[in-house]
């Protein structure tokens, strides 16, 4: 069985790029600035699903993203969180908060409509993503 | 400065015991299994502040913890989570799931009002839980 990106995920995010173990994408909400890390590994579902031999490098895509997501938006606070209750491929959101955004202080599914980005707004946001993560072209 | 739980964490839980690395504790929510973990150092605030020397420790407990929560509850799902809005001290959420649980799909926070456990249930449910995580005493 070979990897492919649930369709809801596809149908919700941007790709900003591949990691070694993960694709990164960009949730289309430009009400927060919010990446989704998914291994590209089928029939993960749980956190800690991922095989021992690709464990560090999982927990270490998550705390890169969240040290570009934090430089890039000077985030107050980084959620980070394996829910996957409707998508039940597992992925990683990471997700910068700021006191009096549109969900603060609580968590930020669930809350209201998302808000998507305009073309040009998002195409200029994963450039400067993909430059922050070292990803090349 | 020396790790001191947050108030709002010892008011909200009881603690089930001590890994090598972080508190184990109880939600005082009896509609879900909850369990949260909390790396006993000053000063974390989110999940990529676990020093490098301790992100082994940090992933491996944090995998255990879905384990023997999975393991003793049965659960559909497992999420895992560190928002950290309102309780500014690094703690990783750990909860069971079902279908057609009290927050089911959604995610559990900010989902009505808490159930506590009944004494003598929650009393029951960490001595499973001790001897599910090999604890002591």
């Amino acid at each position: 069985m070979s990897f492919v990106l649930h369709p809801r995920l596809a149908a919700d995010t941007f790709l900003v790029g591949e990691l070694t173990l993960c694709s990164v994408l960009l949730m289309n909400d430009s009400r927060y600035p919010w990446l989704i890390l998914v291994p590209r590994q089928a029939g993960l579902r749980d956190f800690d699903d991922v095989p021992m031999g690709d464990k560090s490098a999982f927990h270490r895509e998550i705390d890169y993203a969240s040290a570009v997501l934090r430089s890039e938006t000077q985030a107050f606070k980084t959620n980070v969180a394996a829910l996957g209750n409707m998508v039940p491929q597992l992925h990683v959101h990471v997700i910068a908060r700021f006191e009096g955004d549109a969900a603060w202080p609580g968590p930020v599914w669930g809350q209201g409509e998302a808000v998507p980005y305009e073309s040009s707004a998002a195409t200029q946001l994963i450039t400067r993503l993909r430059r922050d993560f070292g990803m090349k072209g």
